[in-house]
């Protein structure tokens, strides 16, 4: 209805309205970029589809914030915390429900279902705040990042006109190439992408050039057929990228509706095996809603047989339910949404030929619902991509190493997923292959005993990368260099490739009592931790780090964008905005790091101006460690975040986090340390030409 | 600008709009009440004013809860949780700032001004969730009140019609008064208050009836001056109802400003006494703000004298600010609000003559904003008394018993405030009576002192009531009764008259780590807490109780309000509405009532199923008590909540909280105990005789 038309030119376009796409756009649109986004179908999701959001997923939803829409008084909105609003964390937080705890029903020598165990959804051992999955539907996650993603536009200096729910709807992509250099083309060099975008309606044409393509429009991926070329194979496109790995005949009923039982862990994730009639997960959801899946399965001569997709009505699965709940009653009202599904594996056997055109989330890997990892293993793989192609198109990342470590590490853990999914689904239906059961049962003691090991893993916080430029692991190729051993030194327990785990500390500007952990907002900035231990200790150390990254040959000021290049809308803190001493230190600002420095000494025992420049003009990323953690009780209020992360009090630590809030380097606080860094960020940033190099705030 | 006019008959007429007269809109609107709100300012507060929440506000806001935005399929917004949206609280927290520590600066020997003591702002010994103080503008907190009472009446079955705001505005009272009981005046039983309202720009009048009046008009109060008659005497409309207490000559300024400083503490709250200049109070605020409380005064003929108060300009006050901040730079940039005030408490002699024209708030009690107690206290006065009306319009309670009761508790907490603001506000003027130093010095020991030792009452968490029907406590009525020595059981630390403290639990029918506190949302009922302790011990009194509440005698089931009427628009749980169990079990629903039950037994050693009807019915408020709290550590995870009560694992006891979320009475789980919990209620609430007595879920 809208007569908004796609421009020309932009940025990117991401192909796929899905929570893939959705991470893409509001990433990128926080980084500053212009995104054409497309989606074939006219509406955002309804009812159904995907629901489960782990706990990692909901720390990097809480990293991402939300734009403040806080009434400012007298001015624009401050720079200093845009991001202190609800964003979409709480919005999805306060529409869903929690899951906590996994109950396991067996049929056992005395019932015929019966309770044979629990598990916590999420381990205590798991170090996360949020330590549970919540679950609300599709539809409604969308609809948070949509106003989020608005939200954000508006603060663009920019923006392109874009239709009022953010998405030009329903557009389907019809082509898409990378177009070789040509100096006849002058968009060539800069936005060498082309795709072609048809109204699906009014099968209006447009062109449009970009830099990158992002394909996040499913299994079905169009954009994965336009580069593959190819024809349909082993029931997948398949070309010059082929999807990699297989389907089975084991078929699944899914619906959401409301229930009335006496079943009594109905607001349980229960995992239920019959006997001999299927298994069944189900799982509570808002709106008093629960979600079932129903394994389809029939006797045939008195083999187990699976329902055939084609007459796998919702009829039959509610039937179906009823019969694996027996000796519970199930009646069945309102039924919100239906579907089918065929349990299988496959995996992308590339993600991108050529870094410009780039697949992410189900057309790069599929697998069973079951484990409820699709949505969030898809939405991280934009989050994972989105800011290294910033850094890139900033002009600051170097692509050649920036853009194949997306496909390193996302691919990793794809494979990792599909591994555990292929055994998990194929055991939950019973198709186990040491399975010592009859043909249909499930055997269910290593079934929970694999639930339990991979909790760690399902929890999202186990999805780990491997050494790379990015991750300062042994093998990666900063650890062959001369100050190799500053790395990873003994006893922290930070590691790079793993994400940084919680700890509360007090920040020492206002005194509030925080989270380290979600104190910078995702912004593209590298968050350089200094856990500084005891200041009588480390005070030389700390005033070397200081010298040293206000030294021209310092990372700070190497890798530093041209002049007028954030590295997002919302920059984060430089040097205060209301001390007046910031006037006084003038300080060349670089949006893509910035400084957090963590005391270990009391923090009423000195004072923030005691700290060395540039770490004090950071005024409000400074923190004291004094608040008691559960989790190392034997520090009391002494340092605990130190003694959690293994620091050593006398000798402290740096500890670099990537935007994506990954651990990339953990090193001493020692020269060999700070030119280790210098290493670090060499292998993979630009040191850009400087125009114009003055003073700026 | 609308043409909505007032209707000629309300439930009940709220004069005011501020804080008060908001927590009292939302309160009747959420028990279902029809409310005529009247403001006499064209628009909400736009800048300045109160901006302090206290951590206890907070609790209480949080319990309002706010209702559900989330989208329902397929049905009306569900019984169950109305109450889980973010409401009042979140949005208020996600807009303002935190304010965890105070800092103390004074003159030293050394130096001019230098920190000279610290201290939490709420200390850690006050167990409560939210250990900060809240700040932000007073129209901030209006505008979370009017989005929510919008949502709230939009429930409402038989809303009359009212503007978008919510408050007819501007409108002035003229008068009011209760009619006496008159034959030919058919309202004159059930609608005897009349009073005049005025609209300030057409001057159309409208006479309306209401059950009852409530004057949220401020220190200036119209009401007050309506139903006291009199005329102004001692600076303040005297008559039926005096305002007794005193002003001084201590003129203080106040501004909302932002500021550019090297004062370090500049976001802290802080207490800052030059040396013969006066007293700076500052505290930060939303959007980069910073409040300062300026003391005026100057020097004449070597005498500190007040400055005049019509002499007080901003200009001045900003010239105060700098000279009280030397050495500290301190400029000035955007100024949002000035006003200027003179200390003084005041407390009205009586809040009421006839329980039905009702004054709160700053109509019978002023005092100095530096505690940051008086818009909290306002609140309060409204919370407490809406309840108490509830029942009392309902038919429920005893109207001689419940409506005196408000002013018997609010006022204690008045007085105890004025008395704590009296000498704090002296003494931080310079005006101890007893200060050693010179004339316009300080004596900041005593005054941290003084500051320390209030901080469990200024966090509000220490706002006591004393024995009465409602407060079970030596000296209640019920304490001389058959079964006295029921309460209070040797060793339970949940007091009646102060507030039920938190703890963790686990709800058992869905695995969710959850705040016991905070599980009923403010619905108008009592919240019988059944501390089941150790199951096996516990067995024989837990069916005793069950039984007895089943019973025709039990509480329960004799203080049962008529057919159809509700305690709030969200009731809140009874029997579960997805168990086929609640169709067999039918219950008579008393929606005055709900049921809590905690076991110390882990709780995957028993089912809800083996509760006894009608605690099990109740199966969304079953709970386990088994999560780490760090004040109990030597309970690790059995019944750490059970241990932090002091209930006795072998023993048990039954606590009611009040639907203010103070404790009411604590006895044992024993017949004695119900038996006296049966008195106990009988103090207050009526036995309607039942019209129609039948089965309803």
């Amino acid at each position: 209805m809208t007569d908004i038309q796609p421009q020309k030119i932009y940025d990117v376009v991401v192909v796929g309205g899905g929570p893939a796409g959705l991470m893409a756009s509001l990433c990128l649109t926080t980084y500053g970029f212009n995104i054409l986004h497309i989606d074939e179908r006219a509406h955002p999701t309804t009812a159904g589809r995907a629901d489960g959001i782990q706990p990692r997923t909901i720390e990097v939803l809480r990293n991402i914030g939300g734009v403040s829409t806080a009434p400012v008084p007298g001015g624009p909105i401050p720079r200093q915390s845009p991001l202190g609003g609800g964003g979409v964390a709480k919005k999805m937080i306060s529409q869903g429900v929690r899951v906590y705890e996994v109950a396991f029903w067996d049929p056992t020598a005395t019932e015929k279902l019966a309770r044979t165990s629990r598990a916590p959804s999420c381990p205590d051992f798991v170090d996360v705040v949020d330590n549970y999955t919540l679950l609300l539907h599709q539809g409604l996650i969308e609809h948070a990042f949509l106003d989020e993603i608005e939200a954000r536009r508006a603060m663009l200096p920019d923006a392109l006109p874009t239709p009022p729910s953010g998405i030009f709807r329903p557009y389907m992509l019809r082509d898409c190439r990378t177009l070789p250099a040509n100096a006849s083309d002058a968009l060539s060099g800069t936005h060498p992408v082309e795709c072609v975008i048809e109204h699906a309606d009014s099968k209006v044409k447009h062109t449009i050039r970009s830099r990158y393509l992002l394909g996040c429009d499913g299994a079905k991926s169009h954009v994965r057929r336009c580069i593959a070329g190819g024809q349909v194979g082993d029931g997948e496109w398949q070309g010059a990228i082929t999807m990699q790995g297989e389907a089975t005949d084991i078929i699944w009923g899914v619906l959401d509706a409301r229930v009335k039982t006496n079943f009594p862990d109905i607001k349980y994730k229960c995992l239920i095996h019959s006997k001999s009639e299927g298994s069944i997960m189900i799982i509570p959801r808002e709106a008093n809603l629960v979600r079932f899946y129903v394994q389809l399965q029939t006797s045939e001569d008195g083999k187990v047989v699976s329902i055939a997709r084609d007459q796998a009505t919702q009829d039959i699965c509610i039937a179906r339910a009823k019969k694996i709940f027996e000796p519970f009653e199930l009646e069945f009202g309102y039924v919100d949404w239906f579907s089918v599904y065929q349990i299988g594996q496959r995996i992308a056997s590339q993600y991108t030929l050529d870094h410009r055109i780039i697949l992410g989330g189900d057309a790069t890997h599929t697998h069973s619902p079951q484990a409820g990892q699709g949505m969030n293993i898809s939405m991280l793989d934009m989050y994972s991509l989105a800011w290294k192609l910033n850094l890139v198109m900033k002009g600051l990342g170097k692509p050649e190493v920036l853009l194949p470590s997306y496909e390193h590490e996302r691919r990793g853990v794809a494979e990792e997923l599909l591994k555990f999914d292929g055994a998990y689904s194929r055991l939950f239906s019973g198709r186990g292959v040491d399975a010592k059961h009859l043909p249909g049962g499930v055997d269910a003691e290593k079934f929970i005993q694999m639930f339990k090991q991979n909790a760690f893993f399902t929890s999202g916080c186990g999805a780990i990368y491997f050494a790379n430029a990015l991750n300062a692991l042994p093998g990666a190729p900063v650890l062959g260099g001369a100050h190799a051993r500053a790395f990873n030194p003994p006893g922290v327990k930070l590691v790079a490739g793993q994400r940084l785990t919680p700890g509360r500390v007090t920040r020492v500007v206002d005194g509030n009592q925080v989270r380290l952990q979600q104190e910078v907002k995702m912004n593209g900035a590298f968050r350089i931790h200094v856990f500084a231990g005891d200041l009588r200790a480390t005070k030389r150390a700390l005033d070397g780090f200081a010298a040293f990254v206000d030294s021209p040959a310092s990372f700070f000021n190497r890798h530093r964008p041209n002049v007028g290049v954030s590295a997002s809308i919302v920059d984060g803190p430089r040097a205060t905005t209301n001390h007046t001493d910031s006037a006084k230190n003038v300080h060349l600002h670089n949006p893509f790091f910035t400084f957090l420095t963590v005391v270990g000494t009391h923090w009423y025992e000195w004072e923030i101006d005691d700290l060395p420049s540039p770490l004090r003009l950071y005024r409000s990323q400074v923190y004291g460690d004094a608040l008691f953690d559960r989790r190392v009780p034997e520090a009391g209020t002494s340092a605990p975040v130190h003694h959690k992360f293994g620091v050593n009090l006398e000798k402290g630590a740096i500890v670099v986090v990537r935007p994506d809030s990954y651990v990339g380097a953990v090193v001493g606080l020692s020269e060999d340390g700070w030119l280790g860094l210098n290493d670090y960020f060499a292998g993979f940033l630009e040191v850009p030409e400087q125009k114009t190099l003055k003073a700026r705030i």
